[in-house]
């Protein structure tokens, strides 16, 4: 449980480090390792993102990242999946989005995995938060339930076919009770 | 991971029926009862519930209560802490604590345990503000960090040496750092 005294890392000196897989992460000064994603984090984790990003990227509003690295506020987080609203997106010079996002995400998504402790994922979500982010996610897959985080508000506990706040700007009906069902991976679907 | 559908009860059916042990708890029809304390859970629950009454019991300011069932909104829940203002109290013609309480607390502390999802226990202290707590805290002892809840507003997580919030009338300085020295009972204790 002790972390063993390392020399404090600088941001710079973090980011100038080799990616690693899971993804690393810095937070007051500390290296932390994402967790291997279990089969059910990783479904929900692209199915999610495809069910964003059918609605959001025709349109040009927005787009879903899995495991984009996000640095700001001191912190180089990389949420399992951010939405950034279209006019956030960086192009480079050949018109492909870069690499690294420097501003807080439009909208994070944590999906917690049993055993994995929650508050350092609450307190990744609560850092978006303090730094412009207005919509976050905690989807907790063993209790099939999701909690949403706003801006200066309490956060809020969905269930079932409650239909879950998602950014203004898309227009996407999404219920936990869906979300769970592509656990299932398409059996035993009841919607067509 | 499914619930056997079984007849859904009312709130006045559930609270006829004898106790359990650990507590069973209603909400939304449903039966639901408590994890076994682990041992870490223990020591905190009943570390902090002295180290609160030491301050607020000598000036009958508030009382704090481990596992004290709390009826209201249509649930009633168990809390593994929770801690009433002196005037909130009923008191019996003995001139003792009433069994029950059909208020929400003042102050409600939930203890995480490794394992345990974290959504179930956050939505019982999300009911309690709703309907009038003014303090929530959720104790991660595998973070070991405490991610506080007041009314109409984004949760904060503290950590190590920060003062945590308690109740306004409460004089309690108290940092995560004491609390999770707890755990070492009395061993390697670097303050006298």
């Amino acid at each position: 449980m002790v972390a063993t005294p390392t020399k404090s890392l600088t941001l710079s000196e973090f980011l100038a480090l080799p990616e690693t897989k899971p993804a690393s992460e810095f937070l007051d000064g500390k290296i932390i390792q994402k967790l291997m994603p279990k089969r059910k984090h990783s479904i929900i984790q692209s199915e999610l993102c495809t069910a964003i990003n059918q609605v959001a990227k025709p349109l040009k509003i927005a787009y879903a990242f899995p495991e984009l690295r996000c640095t700001f506020g001191d912190r180089s987080l990389v949420p399992d999946l951010v939405v950034l609203e279209w006019q956030t997106i960086e192009f480079d010079p050949e018109g492909e989005p870069t690499d690294d996002v420097f501003v807080a995400p439009d909208w994070t998504i944590e999906i917690l995995s049993p055993n994995q402790s929650a508050n350092p994922v609450i307190d990744k979500i609560l850092h978006c938060l303090n730094h412009g982010t207005r919509l976050g996610w905690l989807i907790d897959t063993s209790d099939r339930s999701i909690l949403t985080f706003s801006p200066n508000q309490t956060p809020r506990l969905y269930a079932d076919e409650q239909p879950l706040p998602i950014l203004d700007k898309l227009i996407l009906l999404i219920t936990p009770i869906q979300i769970f069902s592509w656990l299932k991976l398409g059996q035993d679907q009841t919607s067509p």
